[in-house]
């Protein structure tokens, strides 16, 4: 286990109650007055999560997005965002982006903090939401049998990253302004067995639903929508910020929403991924981790 | 305006529900299933809220209790923290002292994010709780006639920082470890006007609780208590990080708890604030203001 693992897996052992999933994962479920409560937190740094020079109306679109993907996966609706904000150059972009973002999903800056400090800068996000379901879908309840499925194409935000990196004209926009799908979330919460967004690579994220689960998810890559030439499709099924929602349903159900089935759930076999029905190489991160 | 000042004031225009004060401010409360919760967000940087070299266990410890103490502030009981961490040199530190805050006041680590980068590094933590009383305590209640309460002395956190910056054998605990009122804020809940947690500095503090509540409070501060030597007590009632609450009382209420009555509000007479029946001169900062 990796410094870095290890440590993760000691914050993990702090968290201590049935509803925390730990850090760096699912959101957390809390029971208030008859309500599933979901929170999520994320951060963002300069130069980790965001290129360098680029435009903070855009990082803060994102980081309200992401943690609003957070939610869709939980079929919750956004109630607020509490916001950690480290004072710098630019800040007005920023405040214009969160403007945008909070006004385009109709969800309240609740509070926050505002600190100095950096470079590198730090943002902070923490969205709260109701469950519009319950059982509150996570990542665990895959079955063997249950069948794979993913909302949308992934590869556009690799594709967004690379055009705002070289300063080509292609679109950027599905890198910098991600879209939370919190209606197909909500529509999605009574049906499925499990679901997560995918927000680190399709394929990382679907061995972390599968390791969840005690499962073998199979996946048939042809079966993926993808966004990027086809010869980059090893790429796009590792590349994260798309924020398709991936979730399993059990056999024969069909999604209410457009989706793509892409494999489906087996016995666990030895491997908690088969790509193509082989198991991947031992040196394949799959995905991003950070 | 500073320039600071303006981008503050245009993240609280975003905040644009009734429960929310406003980033930097007070806790954000919000109704869900018929109870109120409570959420605050602080975050603390390197460099800035902590020494270099500083233990990062005293650190983990502080930036829970300075949420908590939020909470107190508000007489919520804490329902879990998210926190947003970024990895670096001595986690173990950071994960030993947040385990030992943890479990002090009983409080599950629900979730939250790890991520690289730094230095500086940036933590941050978001506390949930829920609300003892209805209606929840906030600074904006204080009117002329009530009296002015403080639960405990302030001084002791500056001396305390002191001690660890100069590296002398004084005890520097009440720096490195404060404790959240928890308990006290519970028990004032059903009885303050108006309360608040002093962490900025008991002057600065006051003052943001006279101007919430349009009021001016008469400060006498030869009844204020100190943990420091009398020639200091100018800086004691500036210096912050003390977590005491600050809290007014309607007239001939008295305090459930041990509290120090140190002043009394009046109609607003021009100056926010009367130290000793006199206005802050305009270039006294009053506090720390982070």
């Amino acid at each position: 286990m990796s410094r870095e693992a290890s440590i993760i897996a000691a914050l993990r052992g702090l968290a201590d109650t049935p509803a925390a999933r730990g850090l760096a994962d699912d959101a957390a479920v809390i029971e208030i007055g008859g309500e599933a409560l979901v929170l999520t937190h994320d951060a963002m740094v300069e130069g980790v999560h965001w290129l360098p020079g680029q435009d903070l109306a855009d990082v803060a679109w994102k980081l309200v997005a992401a943690n609003l993907s957070d939610l869709a996966a939980k079929g919750a609706e956004p109630i607020g965002v509490l916001l950690g904000f480290m004072l710098g150059a630019e800040d007005e972009r920023f405040v214009t982006g969160l403007g945008e973002v909070l006004h385009e999903y109709l969800v309240p800056l609740l509070g926050g903090d505002t600190v100095a400090g950096g470079p590198p800068r730090t943002f902070g996000l923490t969205a709260v939401g109701r469950a519009t379901h319950r059982p509150v879908p996570d990542r665990r309840g895959a079955r063997a049998g249950d069948t794979l499925w993913l909302t949308g194409p992934v590869g556009a935000a690799m594709l967004g990253f690379e055009a705002l990196r070289d300063g080509t004209a292609a679109d950027s926009a599905a890198f910098r302004r991600p879209r939370p799908l919190l209606s197909e979330g909500r529509a999605l919460a009574p049906l499925v067995s499990a679901m997560m967004d995918v927000s680190d690579g399709l394929l990382l994220d679907a061995r972390r639903l599968a390791d969840a689960s005690g499962v073998t998810l199979a996946i048939d890559t042809a079966a993926v929508p993808i966004s990027a030439p086809g010869d980059r499709r090893a790429e796009a099924l590792r590349w994260g910020d798309d924020y398709q929602l991936l979730f399993t349903l059990p056999v024969h159900w069909k999604p209410p929403i457009p989706a793509h089935q892409i494999g489906e759930a087996r016995p666990f076999a030895g491997s908690s991924l088969l790509i193509n029905g082989t198991a991947p190489a031992p040196d394949d991160s799959l995905g991003y981790q950070h």
